[in-house]
């Protein structure tokens, strides 16, 4: 039934690309790489773009498992399933590579505001975060705009819920008050710390996300609240409105837990011992569906991988997916690879991660040689059709940190984001927010990349 | 102090338009009516797209009560200071008219996706709806895409929860599955009923909104979840997987409540007991902040005509602005009105209602005579200058309904709608989602309108 399928789908694809489309004649936007591997681009473009199957089975994922918290049945649940579908797929090596990952559990939680008037404020509880007494914190609020002015009005804070009413400039400056927040104000002798949602837009939509303690710093309880109560909240306080509210938090960590990195291959034909990594990250935060971090980014690497597959396309080096766990709060899975793999980690030729959502991309960034970066700037013509084949300086993934550290080169696909941080790491990370042509264009781009570099005669240099 | 205030505001128009800045020379654009009152157009609108202090009124009112259900102390708490505000601006025959409205109270409410897997799914009952009892109802999930799907497949309902998982398409249409759902589920045998919130566009953000029960017909439950959460389940049905939901609910009538429409003037130089009514209704569900609806609609008409008070401009007949209560489950206030106002009917020139939201406005949409529609087309000339003088056929309000069945002539403020639904009924129906220049255009657009139609030496005629 699968290889009918399999016959299907290359019978569509050859009749959506008779011979006679492909150019007979050197296309002179090609690199030289890219010239070389012209035909089986076109023919990685053209299937992953008349695709639905790894979108739809995106969707079958994430609604049939929900999202994905290390430590979760709903984690481990998605990972056996992913390596059935994986095996069923006829790709090589499939098996999980054991991680013991950390467990942190929401619990129930909520937040009111009792004062002056009343109104349940939508929440999520920080990763990481304590829980209050079972019967709450009730105490006035003190709202700050930033960490100076916490400081300065640092005499207030005693007793205090202290509300960081931050608006979203960019994510790498607005997070500083999710990951810290709660140190910096248990450290002005504050009983609890909430933030407003780390994002730009909100429909009542609270954003959870990694948090920290400090030894040596009490450890209070930490939470988001959505960026209009937030917004309204400070808007009172300047009025000269006294704002009560009341926290119970249930966050605690329970004991370290297995789970897995997924990994499954395509075996390269002549150099099986030259990899190229390429993935995401199969954990997600206990809301929504993990759909766009980074579901999207791990089925859409998988999908890639399965095309070649099916196309009957084996590159000389081996193509790997990885579905690294635990990103979100602990990175168990990006280290435990380094460490499993530390011995081969110079025969990784290359690691590419999708960790930025799965919209319209426009080519990777990347971290590596000068020669390497014009080899793959070359390859990237090959995108052009898709406008998907601009690679910049500087990039990678957390998951891949890793091993870039240990020398691997690295590269990130880069997508449209304008609305990543509306959904990220909210319950509105769902499946329908993504668009199908999009999350085919980033199977497309993975595709392409990750095959070329794999079955180049070059090996991709160092240096 | 206010009389301070006044001068300054007064000087800072004078300062923004000095005389010879409106043309001595007939301008050919404007219409005869127009063209006799085009300083006075001007000079509204100028004051008031330079004004913020209205809009900053809407976040005062929004975020000191909270929603306004009819039946809550939050609404009649908003409408004393309302009353109270109104006499400071020196407004004329400021006071509340007595009204009986309906008190549905929400109590607490939960639903729970507990197979296949577990999830809390946002969820909002819908207004009128009965509680479940005290253990909540469990049953499996039978998912439906149109009422005719559910006649088709009425033998599977029994004992189920039906789910209406209807795509918006636009509201007319789709909110017949919020009015009169449960009581076609009910008709089958269903237990509950639960909608896909009637909205275009979600971030986990559940509408609420009124629903019908029927004579005869057994009362269930009826609550919207969101428009995520619906299509996932509809897609859960269609992959064969068998949903199960759990819903507790305590929706309950309590005894009908006294609340007042709240009533303004500036009373006519020439004809006062000829009036202009012009407003917004007062409630609004018991979620959000009911910024735009209407709490907007009815603060841009108050401030509509405080302007005409700073600036002097007194006009030949009454300008009173209505703030109606209970348009959202009940219509008691429309009615009332109507009542107490009968007598004096038909010197009701014009009813003006804004509840379509304050975004960019473009004119109205009128019922009325012919020869009343061509004098306010010529008044819109008046309003090229911010684009919102475009005078369409058909339009009106739901609180002005009563009195235009009675042959009031009645307008309705149109804006720019796009993003409406995405908010109405929701906990994202906040001050925030406003916008300043937006909210000024319609302050200008009713004050012009109003203004004029009062002052012309035309009575508006009514055939």
């Amino acid at each position: 039934m699968r290889t009918f399928n399999i016959l299907l789908l290359t019978l569509s694809i050859l009749a959506c690309q008779p011979p006679q489309a492909l150019p007979s004649t050197p296309n002179p936007d090609l690199g030289t790489i890219a010239m070389k591997h012209q035909s089986d681009g076109k023919i990685l473009i053209d299937a992953a773009m008349s695709d639905s199957a790894g979108f739809f089975r995106l969707a079958e994922m994430c609604e049939t498992f929900g999202p994905r918290i290390s430590g979760s049945d709903n984690l481990e649940n998605a990972i056996d399933w992913i390596l059935n579908e994986m095996e069923k797929d006829g790709l090589e090596n499939v098996h999980g590579e054991h991680v013991m990952v950390p467990k942190w559990v929401r619990g129930n939680e909520s937040a009111q505001m009792i004062a002056p008037w009343k109104k349940d404020l939508a929440m999520l509880g920080l990763g990481g975060s304590i829980g209050t007494p079972p019967s709450g914190i009730t105490a006035e609020v003190m709202v700050v705009g930033s960490f100076d002015e916490l400081i300065e009005r640092g005499s207030e804070a005693k007793g205090k819920i202290v509300l960081f009413n931050v608006p979203f400039t960019n994510y790498g400056k607005t997070v500083q008050y999710r990951s810290r927040g709660a140190v910096a104000a248990a450290e002005v002798g504050a009983v609890a710390s909430i933030i407003r949602s780390v994002g730009p837009f909100s429909m009542n939509t609270p954003h959870t996300g990694n948090s920290h303690y400090k030894d040596g710093v009490e450890k209070i309880p930490h939470a988001a609240i959505t960026v209009e109560d937030a917004a309204m909240i400070g808007r009172m306080a300047k009025r000269g409105q006294s704002v009560t509210i009341k926290l119970n938090m249930e966050g605690h960590y329970e004991d370290d837990s297995p789970s897995r990195n997924v990994v499954a291959e395509i075996k390269g034909s002549v150099y099986p011992e030259e990899v190229i990594v390429m993935g995401g990250h199969i954990d997600s935060w206990d809301v929504g569906q993990g759909a766009m971090d980074d579901g999207g980014g791990c089925v859409a690497a998988w999908q890639a991988v399965k095309l070649m597959k099916d196309l009957g396309l084996r590159p000389k080096r081996t193509v790997r997916v990885v579905l690294w766990t635990n990103e979100e709060n602990g990175l168990r899975g990006g280290n435990a690879y380094r460490d499993a793999h530390m011995e081969s980690l110079d025969n990784h030729i290359l690691a590419i991660e999708s960790d930025a959502g799965v919209f319209k991309p426009s080519g990777f960034g990347f971290n590596g040689s000068e020669s390497a970066f014009a080899m793959l700037q070359d390859i990237g013509t090959l995108l052009a059709p898709i406008e998907s084949g601009i690679i910049t300086k500087g990039g990678g993934g957390a998951d891949i940190g890793p091993i870039m550290r240990e020398g691997v080169p690295g590269m990130g696909l880069r997508v449209e984001g304008s609305k990543y941080f509306w959904y990220h790491h909210t319950n509105a990370d769902t499946w329908d927010k993504l668009d199908q042509d999009e999350f085919n264009r980033c199977v497309a781009t993975m595709a392409v990349m990750a095959y070329v570099v794999a079955d180049m005669n070059e090996r991709l240099p160092r240096d």
